[in-house]
This record gives C-alpha cells, structure tokens and sequence, in this order.
C-alpha cells in the first residue's frame, strides 16, 4: 500500500500524483492476479484511500482499465515499429518483432481481449470514441512500418494484419493464462495441456503464417 | 415466459424437460442481448422459476453457457466439415465454408470470446477437462476435413488454422458487437464505423489470409 502522503488532493499537481498512483495500483494488481479479478475497491486499498476517492477521478473500473490500454497501445508501437524497421524484409524476423514486443507485455496481452468485451461497455461513448482515435493514430505508424520493411504488401494488408495480430494475442493469452486450477489440470493431463500450446511460440508462428498469407496473395 | 405446466420437476423426463427449457432460455436471451448480460436470474425469470431452482440444475451461469458453447462446437462442425468436403481444393472457397457456418451461429461466436476469459473460470475443473475432451473430438473431424481438401497441409498446420479462425470469430464478433451506443458512434462518425468494419467479409477475408500463409509455407 503506497500513499503520496496527503489524504486529499487538493492542487492540480496534487491531484495528477493521486491520479497517477490509481493507475499504478491497477496496473500492478491487473499484472499480478488479471485484469478481470481486479475491482475498484482492490485499487482503493492498494492505494491507500476509500472507493469513493478513486471515483472522483474515475467513472469506473472500466474507464481505468481503458486507460491503461491506450497506454499499452503506444508504449507497444513504440517498441514495435523500431523493431520491425530492424527485421528487415524477412516474414519470419517482422514476426519474431511483433510477437515478442507483445509478450514483453502480459498486461497489454490481456487488455487487449477486454477491451471490447468489457471495457468498452463501461464507459462513455466520448471515452470509446477516444479510445478508437488513439488507437488508429498508433496503427497508422504500424502500417507504415510494415509497408516499408514489406513493400509488396498495401496498407489494407498491414490493417489486415494488425487486426489479426490483436486477434491472435488476445485470444491466445486468454487460453493460455486460466485459473490456477485449470493450469494445475494442464499439468497433469498431457493431452489437454500439450494442446493448449504456450503463448510466445503460438503468437509469433501464427503472426509469420498471417504475414506469409498476405505476401502470397501479392504474388 | 415459457412453463412446462409444473412447478417442480420430479420424474427422471420432468427434470430433463426442465433442463432443456433452462437452455432454451439462455440460448434465446444470449442470443438477443449478448452472453456477458444475462444473469441466472433473467434465465429463471425466462423459465418462470425461482433462481432457486435453475441453481438445482447448474452450478453458475457459466456451467449453462458452457454447456452452450460444447453444443455450438458440436453443431458448428457438423455444418462446417461437409461445406469444407463441398469446397474443393480452391482456398478461398474452403475459407468461406469456414466462415460462412460461423457466420450463422452468431452465438456461437459470442461464447467463442467468452470461454476462456470467463465461462472456464466460473466452473469446476473437471467440467473444463470435459469441456476439453469434447472440443478436441470436434476439432480432429476439422483436422481431417481441412488435410482431405487440401492435401499439401498438415494436421499441424490444420490445428494452427482452426486455432486461428476461433480468434479471428472471436475477436471480431466483440468489436462488431459492441453497445447500441457505440454503434450509434460507428454509424456517424465514418472514421471509426470504416476503420471496425463487418463481421462476415473481415471473418472469410481473415480466414483466407491464413490458409494461403499455411499453404505458402509448405509451397
């Protein structure tokens, strides 16, 4: 538990400290337990103040959570596009940049699958359309990073396949990120868990296979 | 409000029949608003019983929906391995038989996104390990679908495909899904409504994409 030392933010710097300590509260408590276990009182807590502190500065968990991807959004494109610039024109080394810049970011990994399930859904809609805007300003710097290092493909492509990317992360981290008992269950029952597969293999062999089904259709 | 015309099921074809019209009620309520808002109470509502007696027949709302999604397996390959035998060789053809039979289970694709994040969490493990079993079974009739029409694939790289198309359905039934309130913001402001696109095309398109890159690598 971490408090800046005040129990009311009064200034505006005090305020943004408070503020910023929120976040970092659910960024911890979402890295170690799951975004989907963590409630606005667990960040309540975790900072230090009552739950009605931290709905002065935010509508809801949801509005939280979606402010943390958006930051995920940018901190991942600005890993990502140097290393697909450095890959060069090889499918399998852009792949290899964006898969291991996401799993570099488990937390990022599962605000993805949230974000349109839940996160969306508990907001406003100004805070979706925001969301939406920011997002598309850092996918434009993918597609330009993939349309250089890959120039037979054309920005539709590169759209193709940031979506599909998102897909795969999403999805793939979901699966591959259960309940305790469900990854005891993945131990023990070779079938099940030898199907299941790990994250970062499954992420960058689906995200090379993606490319290379782009890359075909341009002939 | 649907009844069976008795209060409490008591014969061995009572309790089934009740069973069947709790089902019947989620399936219908789920598919009109969404799995993520309906709640036991609305199933037992729907049923015109107390929560109490839903409770005697599944353990959580994720026991039902789970439930659902192992018949949406089942019913989804049944439709799909007979279209993916009818398509032939030709990859785009076999991408829309994939695409187009998930394209009519809407539900299906709703609990597709569901399962992991939430339904396999809100279970006991051994209904995960049956839930499992039964996916599995289902999917190695897709395997031996998809290696019969295009002989040059893998059941590796058949097993990649259908893991890959369960993300595409899954991810981009939820970004086309979202709240009256934000589609209302897709459908004015054409910067966003361009940028989330359709379900179907996005799906057939995605799923093309994949089986020319699994076909690529083994070119």
């Amino acid at each position: 538990m971490q408090t800046s030392g005040f129990q009311r933010a009064r200034s505006a710097e005090h305020k943004q400290q408070r503020r910023d300590e929120m976040l970092d509260a659910a960024r911890k408590l979402a890295t170690d337990r799951g975004v989907r276990a963590v409630t606005m009182t667990d960040i309540a807590t975790e900072v230090g103040v009552h739950k009605s502190a931290v709905l002065r500065y935010f509508e809801t968990r949801e509005a939280v959570f979606l402010e943390l991807a958006t930051e995920g959004w940018r901190e991942w494109i600005a890993a990502c596009v140097p290393a697909v610039h450095a890959s060069g024109a090889d499918p399998a080394k852009v792949a290899r940049a964006i898969a291991d810049t996401l799993v570099e970011r488990p937390l990022f990994c599962d605000l993805l699958a949230h974000a349109p399930m839940n996160l969306e859904r508990g907001v406003s809609v100004e805070a979706v359309r925001e969301f939406k805007l920011a997002t598309f300003g850092h996918i434009d710097r993918f597609v330009e990073a993939v349309t250089t290092v890959l120039p037979s493909l054309t920005d539709a492509d590169a759209h193709e396949l940031v979506s599909a990317v998102n897909a795969f992360a999403s999805t793939l981290w979901q699966i591959t990120h259960p309940t305790d008992a469900v990854a005891e269950l993945y131990r023990t029952d070779p079938q099940i868990g030898h199907a299941v597969g790990e994250f970062g293999p499954n992420l960058r062999q689906q995200t090379e296979t993606f490319i290379l089904g782009l890359l075909a259709r341009r002939g």
